[in-house]
Parts: structure tokens; C-alpha cells; sequence
């Protein structure tokens, strides 16, 4: 079954995020406009939303309300792609130039920071406090992450906990809130919500592990740009590191650089294909997946819950 | 009487504000708590800070409530100033290097956004909504402001309304949210604060146009750097728009480039002090400050109105 089927019962209200993503993000500037829809509509699974609200599935769902969580959440998600893609100097983001490549660096900057604000000017819309707080964490974490992830570029001394802070920090906690926060703002009892919490967490553990697997066994026309692409900018993944158990295979995995000639690249690529590496990842990946499955069996029975878990098995199995 | 001596009473609070700026941009990650600390510790005159605390002398004082606006105030500016210090590719800020030149301008991209996350999260402690409403849209502004900058940039065309609106989204909307934030924080009925507002706008306005006229009058001891910075790298301030009425100085205004010989744009710089734009920038200046101080005397008696008015009138013709 295709991502999008198996919440197609969602397709309205999807609709109604989707038209307030466009509304928020509107400018009088040409250039802002331009850049932020040129972004927005590069696409993307919108998968953040998604589990807002099912999310708020579980309590007094109201669209006119959960939007207010929905539609910041994927600007917030946006707007750090858009700074990510400054810092790996990216011309490509799921198959679409970036703004980088058809504006520049410093519009991409400023792009990002807009983005960013009109989300917290929508976020103002929701009147509990909680959903700031556990917003406003998620974004210091997000920063947070996102230094770190420089500082740890082409540092092959790192080890699996870095890794595993890392991706908690760019990713995990984003989808954590995001199906923490649709229950929130529906008014659903603590206990609840900080399931669909934990469930968010490692469901996005999961997804970017695999995310980080499928960088290596993806073709260039799944990915968008060719394979063994984080590597290459220095992004040292759960595969890369397993890869480098093998001492010989550490070496070359070492001599790594940005501008390393593609046959070369492609030989490493395929040594740590054959090097057991990705089997454990996806070893990896299925534990959080499972963790995510046992949380889910906490929540109240209903139609969302069945939602979350082919979402979550989708999402850990996915092959692209 | 020099600026901090106006408002010496207020020390105690001023520095619970300065540990708690430093308390707030606290980082696990070493790199980001030396850059953080770093763009603190430059220093800086914490006039916005300042403005919140006289607002809230307006009502129902508590440093412990105001510092939740005060401090997050002065982090929201000093993160757009590391972000302009990118566009600008700057190596000195207040005659320090930026982070830019310690470390480098991937750095201070995050630097910025931890520092603006950080901001965020203590702003979640205020609890009254309007206070949420005013910051965000603020930043939506300065945003906005910030990319109008960059399209701007060595735009010889633009006219006076471009300028006023652009500083009015770089600075004055800060300063006049200051102004009235520290007021709502401190539950201050809303014709005050409104009127705290405008007050903080026409400041603001004064402000940003007597900083644009420093550029060309101030030494480079008093600028930190040498006269003349804003036109070089093309930033196009009131003064120059004033100069280029006469046709045949804006021929050469117009050929200003950032990597002019300094010979030369010291000629540009002399000739446009002694075009009389010094003198016309400095009346809408005064005017500004006039509308500022109309403001006050509707606001209620007290010593932060006397303050504001000291501030008021320093800021507006201040030499340095």
C-alpha cells in the first residue's frame, strides 16, 4: 500500500493544511515570495502534518484548530532544510534546484528565517502553554543539532551515541512534537499525549536511520541526486560508522573528501555495501521500530492508532 | 550625561538581565556556547532590555516577569545582527571579530538560530497571549526587512520610501516591541501601551537614521571601523539618498563597489558630507524625535517617563 492510501480518509483536511501552508508563507516581496513557494513547493511527504493530525485524532479534533500545530510544524521543518542546504552548499533537494542554486546563499538565509518566523506567528494561534513549551524545546534541540552535525562533519573519531544524539535532535523529537502537539491542541490527557510522544520519537529514529540506509542503496533517480551523498559532505551515518568496524575499510572510508573523483567514491560505496554494514543498520532501525509498535499498543483503540502503526511500518520498511 | 548614568537606578535589574542573557545562551556543545558567548560578550548597549524594564514601569513592576521580555528582546536582536554579519560577510562588529572571522559563516548561521531558538523558549514564560502576538510579528518583519536589505543592496534607484520602510522593519519595530512588551508583561492597560509603542517607533526611526548618519561622520576609533561601511557594501542610508539629488555626485555614488581603492571612497564620502545630505538627514531625525516626545506627555507621570525622554533625546543627538 502507497504512504498517501493509508490516510486518504485524511484528504480534506490535508487539503486545508496544504492551502494554509501557501497562505501563511505569503509575502509582498517577490523575492521572499518566490523563494519560500519555490521551497514549499518542491514538495515533500508532508508526513509532519500527517501526524498532527492523527494526533489529534485522539481528542476533540478540530481542523480549524489543529492547523495551527500542523502548519508551523512542516514551515519549521522547511525553514531548517533551507539552512541546511546553505551549509552543504546543495544544488539539489529532492530532485529541485535549491534556493542556493536559483537565488544564492544569502537569500537562502534569510528565506529560512522568514519561513521560520511565519510559522511562530501561526504557533501564537494556539493558547495552550504547553504547546510553546514543547515547541520551543524542539527548536533549541533543532539548532542544536544542526551544530553539531558541522561539527561533526568528516570527524571519523565520532561514535554511535553521537550519531544517535544527532539524529534525535534533527529529526526524532520534530516527529515526536509533531504527534505529540495535534493532542495537545485537541485537549488530550496527559498520558495520551506523551505516548504519541515516545511513539514520534522512535518512529523518527527509525525513519531516519533508514532515510541514512537509503542513501547508500537508493538509486540516483530514487534519491534525487546520486548515491552516497552524505558521505561524501562529510556526514558520518549509522552505516558508515558500522562500516568502519572493518580496519581496512576505515582507512579508505577516511581518505573520504568533497571533491573525491566518482569512480572512486563508488568503489567505497560498494565495499560498505558488501561490508555487513547496512544489514545491521536496518537491524538498528527495526528496534526502534518495534519500540515504536509496543507504545502504540498504549493508546486508545481507534482509527488513527490503526493509521499510526502502517504509517510506522511503512515508514521503517520503506525501500525508498 | 552619558546614556548608562540616565538610568543608574535601574543597575540591579540590569544585571539580573545580563546573568540571565548569559544563563540563556548556556550550550552543552562547547563550540556553540563560545560563539554565543562570544556575540554576547562584544557587547553592545542593551538599549532594548532598558526599554522593556522602563515599560513595565508603567504597571505592575516584577523583574522576575519582565526579564522573560527583556531578555529575549536583546537575544532576537543580537541573533539578526550575527545573521547580518553573514550577508555582510563582516569581520568586525563593534570592533571585535564576528563569528565569521573566529570560526566562520556556517557557524555563525547556526550561531544565529540557537541564539533566536533560545530566545523562544524563554518567551513560552510569558503568559498573556498579546505579548506572543506583537513578538511575532515583529520578527516576521525584521525578516522581511532583512531579505528587503539584500535586494536593495547597490540599488541606486530606490527612493526615500524604500529606506523608511526598511529601517523601520530593521530597527524600529524592535525598539517600539520592546517599549510596549515590558508594558504588557507587566499588565499595563492597552492605551498605554499602544501609545509605549509609538513612542518606541519614532525612537527607533531617530535611532537608525542618526546610526546612518554616524557612518559617514564617525572616526573609525568611535565606528570600530573605517567611515563610510554602509555605502561601500552598498547598504543605501538616508544620507546617500539625500547626496544623490545632485546629479553629479550620483554618478559617483553609482559607481561605489565594495572593492573600491580607499582613496577613492574617501573622496565620495567627503564630498557627500559637504553636499548639505548631513544636515537634511539630521532634520527628519530631530523630527522623529519630536513625534516621540509628542507621545510621552500623553503617557502618565513618572520617573521611566523622564527616563524615556533622557534616552529619547541621547539617542537622537548623540554624536557617538
Amino acid at each position: 500500500m502507497k504512504l498517501k492510501m493509508m490516510y486518504s480518509y485524511l484528504n480534506t483536511d490535508i487539503n486545508v493544511i496544504e492551502q494554509s501552508l501557501e497562505k501563511t508563507i505569503e509575502a509582498e516581496s517577490s523575492l521572499l515570495r518566490q523563494a519560500s513557494l519555490h521551497t514549499l513547493r518542491a514538495g515533500g511527504k508532508r508526513i509532519r502534518p500527517v501526524f498532527v493530525l492523527l494526533g489529534g485524532k485522539f481528542g476533540d479534533y478540530d481542523i480549524n484548530v489543529i492547523k495551527n500545530a500542523a502548519v508551523p510544524l512542516e514551515l519549521i521543518h522547511m525553514a531548517s532544510l533551507v539552512h541546511d542546504d546553505v551549509i552543504d552548499d546543495a544544488e539539489l533537494r529532492r530532485g529541485q534546484p535549491t534556493i542556493k542554486a536559483k537565488w544564492d546563499n544569502r537569500i537562502a538565509m534569510y528565506t529560512g528565517d522568514y519561513i521560520f518566523a511565519r510559522a511562530l506567528e501561526l504557533v501564537t494561534e494556539i493558547k495552550n502553554p504547553l504547546a510553546h513549551q514543547i515547541l520551543s524545546k524542539t527548536i533549541v534541540e533543532l539548532s542544536v543539532g544542526e551544530i553539531e552535525q558541522i561539527k561533526d562533519k568528516y570527524n571519523f573519531n565520532q561514535n554511535l551515541r553521537d550519531y544517535f544524539r544527532r539524529i534525535k535532535r534533527k529529526t526524532a523529537l520534530l516527529i515526536a512534537a509533531s504527534c505529540q502537539l495535534g493532542a495537545v491542541a485537541s485537549g488530550v490527557e496527559e498520558k495520551v499525549h506523551k505516548n504519541l510522544f515516545r511513539f514520534g520519537y522512535y518512529v523518527g529514529m527509525s525513519y531516519q536511520i533508514t532515510d541514512d540506509i537509503l542513501d547508500f542503496t537508493g538509486t540516483e533517480k530514487e534519491l534525487g541526486k546520486p548515491a552516497g551523498g552524505d558521505l561524501l559532505q562529510g556526514n558520518i551515518t549509522l552505516p558508515v560508522l558500522y562500516a568502519m568496524e572493518d580496519r581496512e575499510l576505515r582507512m579508505e572510508i577516511q581518505s573520504v573528501r568533497e571533491d573525491m573523483p566518482r569512480p572512486q567514491i563508488d568503489r567505497i560505496i560498494s565495499r560498505i555495501l558488501q561490508s555487513g554494514a547496512i544489514e545491521k543498520s536496518i537491524l538498528v532501525s527495526d528496534h526502534y521500530l518495534d519500540k515504536a509498535l509496543a507504545v502504540l499498543e498504549e493508546l486508545p483503540q481507534n482509527r488513527a492508532k490503526r493509521t499510526l502503526r502502517d504509517i510506522a511500518k511503512y515508514i521503517g520498511k520503506r525501500k525508498f
